[in-house]
């Protein structure tokens, strides 16, 4: 065996005892019993040790120092398999032990603290996730500047992006969206669905959805968690959706969006399956097919106007009576205090709050203890109203507790990027809006496919984006995309 | 920290990994979608390989020979410890990989094979899989007799124990069960039960005689599954059952099984929770603990006088009018080819038909090719009829997929265990009838955990037997309390 061979063996056994740890958190979140947690949480820190332990074998380092590529994909396998290593020698196998318990730990603290609306009893487990996360920032941080220990986190879910670069485009994007905002509010309120959606039926209507959107359901499955996600690579993608007797749309617009994450994993190229270049690129990236699969396709007003008879063949009366109007409810904007249900104007405007707080974090210039009055002070400049409740603040999102700093400004980077996407897409399928009309987004899902999906890691993230759209990344088209969209709906 | 320390802490994160390996084992079992089997296959097979090479792991080695045990506890971890790796040392790391990746796969196959009754469909994965096992014997065996290979495997399962002794125990009860068969079935055939029996009420029923048997659901939960199977040690131990609409006993009977078996494990000293002692002790043990909870408590004649009860106020007309009638319907024997089915006079009778089968296979002395004739022709005289379909013979059980030679025989020797443990039961316990006709099984559940269920492996299991019901295990007490029971029942 060359050592290229031997360092492929060694790295696809890694992948499968990755996809192996990540089957564990999708069981913890669906399956575990209460009453498994404590034990969980070793097994998740036993996991992440071995798997450091394998990031760090210095195997890896002198088959990476003999390693020749033959071609552009085994010179990307080494170039990822490279990049982990660098990254993973600076942390000590004690330190990436700490960060596994305390995160697996730190989940069920923050569970019960948002249902008992108990700041308080989240911050000690809260400060113990920060301080782990900036030592192991710290390790890996390649600057000085005040960004630097953020930096560092951000580059394990968008590799190649600074946050100089995702500030620069928030700034940009902000006061489009304020103005576009401000002009909807303004416009007469748009009816809202009513009834009972059995939970059954939705669960019925979110499977073959989640197929018209390309789920493959053979090499996946379908359960309820009470923050939807998307799990696993390969043969074995699995997402969580929820459901609301009063509000269909929850269980349906999550289930699209996890599909979209899921279809990514789903349409890599099946050689690159149990390597590093069969995942999604990025978390950017993975929120770009996420978020056109859910809101370009999905909410767009010809694919709604296929839902609406669907929904009233399905339900009965929804106390909707024309597409049009149906078309608003599914694109309304409403005060809310809740990220995950936020419209795609004001989504993002919950991240950037985010994205700034968790700066500040990491930067050490916010301490934890002042956290939710600078989440509050925030929303409120931010929103116009006061935060009503913890969980309808800062206990909101899972991913504080996961210890994911650097996550969160993936979700509007992806928000960019499928504006970007869109434009190409289409452009490549002019007939796209007949389709959908029709309930059938496959020749988008075949472009996406093509141009994105099935390319895995092979390019990074910025690369690929030029690729598939001819231009490098930008806000204008998300821009415009929202503008065109509202404007035509909400007569402007 | 001392060597004992730092072996142990190595061994606590090798028994967490262990169960992340069971877990993954459940989900294929329960969750899985059917397209990932082959990546599932490298997952297993990646992560047999890495708890292997812990197991062989140089350090294990140093550790064992510095360290010092303080106290009857230390000692047991050092024994098991020192054992496994002796073994673990023995077997080269790619042949531990070929095992796992040969096994997850033949599973499929042997599934599909069953289910379309094609023999020759599972021939080839069993010849490989018989040949890896028997390599494996060979790396292990320490005698050379012709049972030298079997008994090298039967360690696995049952350890102190030699197939000359388990054949000697099974020459001793074979004859007492042929002539109690007889008798019974000269006997009038007992009523049968009719009606059909609503599957999700079968569900629900199951849950609350597994809470009765004392399973703790905050620390487990309940699914369906082929084969039903109890899984996972310490505060995460699963179960799972099967419903059919017309027989409610098999669910029920399922249930209380695999609780034994996780009651087993829940009932472990807390203390011992991801170390060697904090799981069964053997597989001997383990089914003596499902079967006195399947049997000896569940079968029991003032138990299903309650159970008769349960079942009218939960299906109604049941078709059988007394409690009387009903404890014979419970304890029906028929002519059947399928082991799991089988009453508890009959079981026995198939367990000693694939034992010896399966030390032909392993001892070299019968081809894979011939097996399924040795099947048909063994059942016949054994039991007076020929085999119908291979789904009723040969292909019927899992285990040999698995790769599971040594295991079956642990299931009489549970109920030889099962018998012997009654009696001392029943003296710690004289007013159990009476409570058993409550539904309550209490006095005797707490009685097993005392003496078996709190040790785990502390103790080996013919010591432990010894020790719980102050003999040695022998084939008496079943046999003895197999004739009481049934000529009362059947009036003989």
């Amino acid at each position: 065996m060359t050592a290229y061979d031997e360092l492929m063996a060694f790295t696809r056994d890694s992948c499968a005892l990755g996809e192996v740890a990540g089957r564990l958190g999708w069981d913890q979140e669906t399956m575990m019993p209460r009453g498994a947690a404590e034990q969980r949480a070793e097994e998740m820190s036993a996991m992440s040790a071995m798997l450091h332990a394998r990031r760090t074998d210095p195997r890896v380092g002198t088959w990476l120092s003999q390693a020749e590529a033959h071609g552009a994909v085994e010179a990307a396998q080494l170039r990822l398999i490279q990049r982990s290593y660098d990254r993973a020698v600076k942390i000590p196998e004690t330190l990436a032990r700490d960060i596994a318990g305390e995160t697996s730990r730190g989940q069920g603290i923050w569970a019960e603290a948002r249902a008992n609306d108990d700041v308080a009893a989240f911050l000690p487990a809260l400060k113990r996730i920060i301080a782990l996360q900036r030592e192991k920032a710290a390790c890996l941080a390649e600057s000085e500047g005040p960004d630097a220990l953020y930096d560092a986190l951000l580059l394990d879910y968008e590799p190649g992006t600074t946050s100089a670069q995702i500030t620069a485009m928030f700034d940009a994007l902000r006061p489009g969206l304020v103005s576009l905002r401000e002009r909807i509010m303004a416009a007469p309120r748009p009816e809202g669905l009513s009834g009972h959606f059995d939970e059954t039926q939705q669960m019925a209507m979110s499977e073959q959805i989640a197929q018209a959107f390309g789920y493959d359901m053979t090499r996946g499955r379908v359960d309820k968690s009470v923050h939807p996600f998307s799990s696993g690579s390969g043969t074995d993608v699995r997402i969580t959706t929820r459901t609301d007797p009063s509000d269909p749309f929850n269980c349906l617009y999550s289930t699209i969006h996890e599909v979209g994450h899921a279809a990514y994993e789903q349409g890599i190229d099946a050689a690159y399956a149990l390597t590093p270049l069969g995942a999604g690129v990025s978390m950017g990236v993975h929120e770009s097919q996420s978020r056109i699969y859910e809101n370009q396709l999905g909410r767009s007003v010809p694919f709604t106007g296929w839902l609406f008879g669907q929904l009233r063949d399905r339900f009965g009366d929804i106390g909707i009576e024309t597409p049009e109007a149906f078309g608003r409810a599914v694109n309304t904007l409403r005060k809310g205090y809740i990220r995950t249900e936020a419209d795609e104007v004001q989504y993002n405007l919950h991240v950037m709050l985010r994205y700034d707080l968790e700066r500040a974090l990491i930067g050490g210039t916010l301490e934890v203890e002042d956290l939710e009055d600078a989440w509050n002070t925030r929303f409120e400049a931010d929103f116009g109203y006061k935060v009503d409740k913890p969980s309808n603040g800062v206990l909101q999102d899972v991913h504080w507790s996961f210890g994911l700093f650097g996550y969160f400004p993936t979700y509007t980077l992806g928000n960019v990027y499928a504006g970007c996407l869109n434009v190409a897409m289409r452009k490549a399928v002019p007939d796209l809006d007949a389709d959908l009309a029709q309930g059938d987004p496959s020749k988008a899902l075949a472009w996406l496919r093509e141009n994105i999906q099935q390319h895995g890691g092979l390019y990074e993230p910025v690369d690929l984006i030029t690729r598939a759209t001819g231009a490098a990344p930008d806000v204008a088209p998300l821009l415009s995309y929202l503008e065109d969209k509202f404007t035509a709906l909400y007569d402007l």
